[in-house]
């Protein structure tokens, strides 16, 4: 056994231990017990100690020491550079700090669903303040006298920085201003009218979750509060959620998931349970759900078969022709909740936390100034009053679990989606008959070549590039949003 | 921190790791997708390693070393009893036998269930010499010198030896032969007739089990191949089955793992995640188990009332009244099979395990000859013979993963379980009159009360001893089948 040997059988069981702590995050959403939350909580920081303790662990160091970088193929060298890269991450934040980090994760997740539920923000900011100073202090750790809300976003999108986020949504936002403006003065299709039994909506979001390639075979479809994807490798669940009054929330949500299943099932064998066999960023794993669901689901071409389908499982549901339900999927409207937003204001939403976050991890805004924050930037953006907490700071679980730094990868995969769009039609001149016939073999096909089956063996933008032919840029998304929508 | 205190948070850790893994095996039983099963493979083998290596961790002898037993109150003391036990169980283990342990107990469970699958002894052989083999050196690691088989038993039924168990079950053969032959020689009712809706039989299954104390709020009933409990604390979840043919193995299995389940969820809150935080044996869960399913689910008094729930589940079935209800219930039929056997057959079949795996491990019966021993002694304790491998030899899963000397705390679960309802039944005169109309709070609060509150605060058999008010014996059991069947 080489170093590299013996590092790679070690970092296999961390991987694997991983999986099982993805897997119980999973369970807490999905199965637990609604009493168990406590117990679980001490569960889930006995594994995070467990993890922590090898990814911080010497030999790690010694393995890595032993390893001459010259002597790697590229394959190797990818693993090398990931595991000394968390390694260096880990071994900076102090193990009781991580520990926890993951027990507070646990506990305030369930106090903000309380909260969310009762609308009372009051019994949400104490765990959320001490959320943030433990975050704080992670990022004091992590950033190395660097900027801290860097140090943070770096976890979820290596090699990126607060300012070149805040260059690509700037140059975003008044032309996504424009676009809203301009559709929303003009007239809109009335929404979607009556109920759609949720047994079939299930039923539908099923069989669109195989269309789009998720295999049922190592996966599960299951409902959540809030819709996710979980695990890699041979075991990837997704999660759903109905509505009686609106499928597109369950359909959607669906192909949503489905992008980021697909994204870990599609990678290559080879890097299962290594650092490869995981997406490579959450940027470039929004940038798979958002292209399966909007690029891909939201066109006119699918969704003239959607409507069919649609017709098939609930009845004449009142809407006329193909033309008509395109608009319907499409329509903007007012509203406060980000993951009901449109393709043209979404990203608008993600601004919003953004730049709050930004300040809180930077300590210009308190969390007890949060909410007045929260609801004056959204009246400033949207031109209208968040009218309960729900609609408002208690809308995203995110902040509750430690999620800081996350919500421009949203936006960011919204980014990169668009470049990769303008390739796979370049690539593919017969997309669009593909789609309008529900065939999505062969844009899901480009995409598994072209992103999917790489895991991490590239950078994110570097894969991007790649596939897309072009450095990352905003310019493909908003010109495909002033096509489709302006 | 003292000595004490330093070991106690280290043992919480390794708790909630294992409830971690027991809650994998739940998935795995549960919900696990069909194509996980080589991932998930890898993913306990992690969770065992790191299992392992926590409970022989040095750490631990330092701390034991440090403590002075006899500073520490009862609860400290069980705890310290409970731990240093473990641990010098652990130690005497070389690793690298356990490992070869889990290692075959894993490739001879598949190899059983093809073997079972195809009526193919001679393929089972093999793995089943070699497990012999392992555990042979494995229980002289364990016995310093002592029987071998006892140190097996051990692990299962604390301080009990094979020639106590040989004792009550010579006691016993006769008298269950007796009882055997003069039920079956009168008129038995006929078995059930009809169809039984099977979402209906789960949703009765979930009133049973809520009736005899099952908390949901932490715990939940799904369906798996073979019925089971799984968990301690705050998290304890069950499965059944169901057969359309056949609702009374759905409804006693679930009684049966409630009778598990309770025993967890009862245990005082302050043993949560602590060595005393268990069940403290097999015999002892598997009394609890039995005495929900038969002393109290199948008594003539508490049948009356389920024959008026199962005409309001599913109508008319056929059965005339509670008399003929009840007969029903406690029908005795000829069968091969452990798990399907009436309460009157049931030790029979252990019996004869018993004394095989004993036999074997004491080297005196080959594995190659164990399968026309099996059957020599099935024909001469039933009468009849055994017609095919999975009806005889290839039954149970037990041998293949290595759970030799676990047999017969299913038989001292029954004489346990005899001694319980002889002192419940003195303690509750309005016993009966409860169970008829439904309520089984006053048995399963005299339960929790007597035994399953104090989780491992003492030993097995004084455990029982205190509860009942006598030294335990088969006397009870004996009585109660007698009045009962006789």
């Amino acid at each position: 056994m080489t170093a590299y040997d013996d590092l790679m059988a070690y970092q296999r069981q961390t991987e694997a231990l991983g999986q099982v702590a993805g897997r119980l995050g999973w369970d807490q959403e999905t199965m637990m017990p609604e009493g168990a939350a406590e117990q679980r909580a001490e569960e889930m920081a006995a594994m995070e100690a467990v993890l922590h303790a090898r990814r911080t662990d010497g030999r790690i160091g010694d393995w890595l020491g032993q390893i001459d970088d010259k002597s790697l193929g590229e394959v190797e060298a990818a693993n090398i550079r990931l595991i000394r890269r968390d390694y260096e991450r880990n071994l900076r934040v102090p193990g009781d700090l991580a520990e926890a980090l993951a027990g507070l994760a646990s506990r305030a997740q369930r106090t903000w669903a309380q909260a969310r539920a009762s609308e009372d923000v009051g019994a949400y900011l104490p765990v959320l303040e001490e959320m943030v100073r433990l975050k704080r202090e992670q990022a004091s750790a992590l950033a190395d006298g660097g900027d801290l809300y860097d140090a943070l976003l770096d976890d979820f999108e290596p090699k990126t920085s607060g300012a070149e986020v805040a260059r690509i949504f700037d140059a975003m936002r008044p032309r996504l201003v424009a676009l809203r403006d301009k559709v929303m003065g003009s007239a809109q299709p009335a929404p979607l009218d009556g109920e759609f039994d949720e047994q079939k909506q299930m039923r539908l979001a099923r069989k669109l979750s195989k269309l789009f390639g998720y295999d049922m075979r190592h996966g599960r479809l299951d409902k959540a509060v809030h819709p996710f994807s979980s695990g890699s490798g041979l075991d990837v669940r997704i999660t759903t959620r109905t509505a009686p009054r609106d499928p597109f929330n369950c359909l959607y949500s669906t192909i949503h998931e489905t992008g980021h299943a697909a994204y870990e099932q599609n990678i290559a064998p080879e890097h299962l349970l290594t650092p490869l066999g995981q997406g490579v960023s959450l940027g470039v794993h929004e940038s798979q759900s958002r292209i399966y669901e909007n690029q891909l689901g939201r066109s006119r071409a699918f969704t003239g078969y959607l409507f069919g389908q649609m017709k098939d499982a609930f009845g004449d549901f009142g809407v006329a022709d193909e033309e008509t339900f395109f608009r319907i999927v499409n329509r903007l409207d007012k509203g406060h909740i980000r993951t009901e937003a449109d393709e043209v204001q979404y990203n608008l939403h993600v601004m919003l936390r953004f730049d709050l976050e930004r300040d809180v991890i930077a300590g210009k805004l308190e969390v007890t100034d949060l909410e007045e924050a929260w609801n004056a930037r959204f009246e400033k953006d949207f031109g209208y009053a968040v009218d309960k907490p729900s609609n408002g700071l208690l809308q995203d679980v995110h902040w509750s679990v430690g999620l800081w730094g996350y919500f421009p990868t949203y936006s960011l995969g919204n980014v990169y989606a668009g470049c990769l769009f303008e390739a796979l039609k370049l690539a593919r001149p017969q997309l669009e008959d593909e789609l309008a016939a529900g065939d999505l073999s062969g844009a899901t096909g480009w995409l598994r070549e072209a992103v999917q089956m790489h895991g991490g063996l590239m950078k994110p933008r570097d894969l991007i590039a790649r596939a897309s032919g072009q450095a990352p840029s905003e310019g493909p998304l908003l010109a495909y949003l002033d096509e489709k929508f302006g």
